[in-house]
Order: C-alpha cells, then sequence, then structure tokens
C-alpha cells in the first residue's frame, strides 16, 4: 500500500503481512505479555477491559518487539554496518537490546541530560551513547554525523518500516486472546504503536475501532487527523515523556486510514489513571501507558459498555520521582464517586 | 495430628486435607494467582526463581484464603451470629470481603490510629469498625467485649484452623504448576502463611524444604524455632508492618514440625529488594512480601543453584509514603554488582 502525504514522494507503507513476518521473526526474542483483566476497573468504567501488560515485555516497554524487528530483518550485509538512532526513552533501550541479541553494534544519540538511570541502562546492554544537545536541531545533527561516519544503519524510534510492523505484533497477540472486541485504544506520540496496532486490528478483526490518546498539552496528533496534515510538536510538557514526539509520512497516512479517532486526556487524568493501575492491579505501568486508561474516564461516552482492549505500553518508572508526589491529582468526580469497592 | 505446646491444653491441628478441602470451598471467591519468573531476578541471586503472585489476589494479599475458608466454613447457624476479627491490615480487609460474600455481619477491631486508606477499604467492603487503643491489651479487650455482645464468630488472622488451612492452598497452586522444587520460601509474622505452605508442601513434594523468612528487628519466630516456644513479640519496629505479630499455639507446632529454617533479613534488605521488584518485575509488592526475596540475597548460601518458590504475600502499600523515599537502602554488594544487565 502507499500514499503520498501533502505531495512527498510515496513510500511504501507496512501491511498486515509484514506485522505476520514481524511476529515470527521476533517470536525467540520477546515476551507473550499476558492480557490482565479487573473487576474493580471494569465497574468503575463500565466496560469490560482487557490489558495488554507490555510493562511485562522485554526493556520494560513494547519497544522492544520494534525494535528487534529492525534489527532482525537486516540483511547480514547490511547488519554488519551496526544499528543506531536517537531517543532518550525505551526505544534506546530497545535498540541497545536487539542489538546485543544479534551480536551487532548499536550507536545511541542520547541528551547530555537524559536521565542517569536511562543512560545506565542503555549502557548496561553494551550500546555506545553519542551525547547531543537536548533540542531537536542537536539531535538531528548528532545522526547525521553519526551515521556518515559509521555507516551504521538508522531505526527511527516510530517512523520506520519494521519498527511499525513490529509494534503491530502487540495486537495480534491481544485479539487471539480475546477476539471479539468492539475497541482497542493505543497511546500516540510518533505512531509507530498506534500505527501497527491499527494494521492487526482491522486485518483481524475489521469492526473492531482502533482509537488513539495523547495529552492535551502535545494534541499535535488530534489535530493531524482532523486536519489531514503532520503538525510540527510542541513545546508544552507533558508528564507522559515517551508521547512528545510526532507523526511521520508512514505513521500518519496509516492512521488517518485505520484509526477511528484520537481522544486527548488532562495530565491530572493522567496521573490519576497511573495511579488508580498501581493500587488496585498491583502492577507499575509508567505514565504514557496510563493515557488510554485516563481516556476511559475522561470519555465515558465512547467506552461505556463496550469491550476494549488496550495497549499498556511500558513500565519504566522513576522510583525516586513519583508524579503524585509532586503535583495534586484528582479522577473526575463520577469515577472517584465508585472507588470504594474492590 | 495433635500436638502439645508447653503443657498446654491439645489442640487439633489442620492437615493437608482440610488444606484440600479449603481449595475447593474458597474456588468461586478467590484468584487463581499466576506464578512469575525473572531471569534478572535469577541471573542476580543464581537461582531459579518462582514467585506465587498474592500481590494480586483478591483484597490484594493471600489473607483472602484463610479469612475465605474460615467464613465458608462456618455452619449456617454460626455463619447468622457473624463474624468478627483485631486487624489493621490485610486481614480485615479479607474478613470484610468474605462475610460480604457470604452476606453476613463483619466486626472489625481497629487502633484509632489505623490509616485513613485502611479504614475505608474495610468500610467499603461493609465491614462493622470498633476502634480500640494501639497496644495489644486495648484490642484483646475490644474484641472481647465485641464478641460477648454480638455473639460473633472470633476468626484470629493467623492462629485458626481454617485460616491456616486456607492459606495453604497457595502453594498448593503453585506446586501444581512448578512439581520440582527444591526449596519454598514464604515470610513470617504469626505463621498462619507458613504453617499452611508447610502442610502443603511436605505432602505434595515431601523431599522440598520449606523456609520461613522475617525482619532482624522482629525475629521472634526465628528464636521460637530455635528454643521450642513461642516468644512474645518484640516492641521493636519493622517496615514490614504485616509480620509484628507472633506465633500461636496453632501454627507454632506445624512450623516446628515441618519447616527446616527461618532466616532473618535486615530493614535495608527488605526496602531494597520490594524496589528491585518494583523495578525489574514491574510489580507492586508489600515489605512483608519482599522478605524472603531479601534472604536470597542475605542468604546466598542458602538458595544458590537452587529452585525456589517463593510466596509473595500481597501488595498493599501507600503509595503516598514509599521507604525509600525516606531511608537510605541498599543491597548487599554482591547483588549491586550484578543489576546492570536485565
Amino acid at each position: 500500500m502507499s500514499i503520498g502525504v501533502r505531495g512527498k514522494m510515496m513510500r511504501t507503507l507496512p501491511t498486515f503481512d509484514n506485522v505476520r513476518e514481524a511476529a515470527g521473526r521476533i517470536q525467540p526474542y520477546i515476551h507473550r505479555t499476558p492480557v490482565l483483566t479487573s473487576r474493580t476497573l471494569n465497574s468503575m468504567v463500565g466496560a469490560e477491559l482487557f490489558l495488554k501488560a507490555e510493562n511485562f515485555q522485554r526493556v520494560g516497554a513494547f519497544k522492544a518487539r520494534g525494535a528487534c524487528n529492525a534489527v532482525f530483518a537486516l540483511p547480514e550485509n547490511e547488519a554488519r554496518r551496526g544499528v543506531a538512532t536517537h531517543s532518550s526513552g525505551n526505544h534506546a533501550q530497545a535498540i541497545a537490546f536487539a542489538a546485543g541479541l544479534r551480536g551487532i553494534r548499536a550507536i545511541v544519540v542520547m541528551p547530555e541530560d537524559a536521565p542517569a538511570v536511562k543512560v545506565a541502562a542503555v549502557k548496561g546492554y553494551g550500546a555506545e551513547i553519542v551525547w547531543a544537545g537536548s533540542n531537536p536541531l542537536d539531535r538531528e545533527q548528532a545522526i547525521k554525523t553519526v551515521l556518515a561516519e559509521t555507516g551504521a544503519i538508522f531505526v527511527h524510534p516510530s517512523n520506520h518500516f519494521q519498527v511499525i510492523a513490529g509494534q503491530g505484533t502487540a495486537a495480534v497477540e491481544l485479539l487471539e486472546e480475546v477476539p471479539a472486541l468492539d475497541m482497542v485504544m493505543a497511546p500516540v506520540g510518533g505512531g509507530g504503536l498506534l500505527a501497527g496496532t491499527a494494521l492487526s486490528v482491522k486485518a483481524l478483526s475489521p469492526r473492531t475501532r482502533v482509537i488513539g490518546a495523547e495529552p492535551a498539552t502535545v494534541d499535535d496528533a488530534t489535530r493531524s487527523l482532523r486536519d489531514g496534515r503532520i503538525y510540527p510538536p510542541t513545546n508544552a510538557c507533558t508528564i507522559a515523556d515517551g508521547l512528545r514526539t510526532f507523526l511521520g509520512d508512514l505513521t500518519f497516512p496509516l492512521i488517518c486510514e485505520l484509526v477511528s479517532d484520537i481522544v486527548t486526556v488532562s495530565e491530572a487524568g493522567i496521573v490519576a489513571a497511573m495511579r488508580l493501575i498501581w493500587e488496585r492491579m498491583k502492577i507499575i505501568i509508567e505514565p504514557s501507558a496510563a493515557v488510554p486508561v485516563a481516556a476511559l474516564f475522561e470519555h465515558p461516552d465512547l467506552c461505556r459498555g463496550q469491550r476494549i482492549g488496550i495497549i499498556l505500553s511500558g513500565g519504566n518508572v522513576d522510583l525516586d520521582h513519583l508524579p503524585w508526589l509532586q503535583s495534586e491529582s484528582t479522577l473526575p468526580a463520577h469515577a472517584l464517586a465508585s472507588v470504594s469497592a474492590r
């Protein structure tokens, strides 16, 4: 399938066949994560929820899927050149992890202010780190230099054919376990997870709607989908640090074609949803993973009475800086009213 | 089986038959919790670990098993009188939960300084609360008054025939899933979980050793097992607040007969083990559940090279007061040295 975006060169988009290939390719390296349910949560939102727990995935996030697929899809002569990426988040660890598995070089451009714990994790997997300033231009320049000097293959965190195909494998597993869903929700930042999820859902269960969720403070995906053009990222902050990126010329056309809607949620709603999952389900999810959960509370009409799959994207959190210990957060009143029963 | 303790009246002890009965009785009301593994943790401790995740149990702890068994084992004429207990912790919620399921009255004696969140949870399940001072004598007096005035049936948090039998069902499920274990570890406070676990393990896999773990600051179980007599609780503090109770005339003889050893761990070790499980396994466990995990690091000779089952007892934590945000904690140096690889 090929779709042109705003007059740019047509690029070949991944299809569900590529997701199927990815599933076979990465199966030896990733976890088949469990699908969790919670009657407490169900009764609070008035829906039946099926949570695909990618917080239990290798490296603690779904990113292991796309990174493994991209790295293991490389022919031997390209793999020998190594891989490179820019990321201060889960994709950095995922690329380092995947390259380590294949025994090839990995170079990660990270901002100088990246948290020490993330730097240590990337190094722990054996990747090399190249430092750059924290603004996007510095980062672009740094990765260009790396690619020119090393000949390494660039693996973009989201807008990459095999990365999108790899991320789609989580939804395949979800639908294998719970076939009849009314809706599948995923957070959207760069759109790799949402696009891959949509490919799988629409192929396996065409009547199931796919809904993206993003922080209201960085609502570029919502506006992009509405206006049919990719908006640049805003400078705004969000606690869901994995979602500050923006759509690309592969992820955007897939989302335009296959995703029913993108909804936004408040920062307070993200924090409250994250805490709720920790307290009631006893699992650790990161703020980005809480974004679609927050949408259940902030968009109740969308969800009520539905069977809903949610990709819980990851669980990498700095336990020294938990959001509810720094700022006030509240669930919407209708949610708080039903919190008492487990 | 009947064993006398220090000249006291002989009391009938539960056997594995009672655990089997309990398993059938409580099956409709409890979760069959998953057994989790982690290659990171395995490589850190040099053992193969199988963690029975009772933090995912109803009410967030294994206590739901014993409470459901005690409540549903009551004949109709006794059940009609209601049940009562004293607890500020998971047993209080569990009794409230079980009584609610059976539709009978539950009265819980709680200390006036019990955390508001625990009080709310007990009330949320529909139990009545009777306030008492926070010292054991006040509590004893309050429960006596409640029993005399209401005729309710007392369900002790640990030293109770059907509670012990119920707690043993977790180990039954563990051994059904992972039959060939060298060792099963559980935390010990009042000893209900450890005694029940030992009943199951010794019946199903006689060669498997059962080891208890408790905080060094409240090592009454260690000293009791060593000296063959029940020591009263010390006044010392521990972060593992579920383990401040002491052994009874049912739990103690079972532990003496069936448990190979009880080991102690430091407070810093408990905090570090708890944080490690949160960070690496992305699950929330409470300090008491971290006690046997800490033992793996503080008693490496006991564990190395073994296949070890661990009952992760529960996951009820006050997310506003996490221990690593208040005090310094460290893993033993040999553990820290191997933290880098996931």
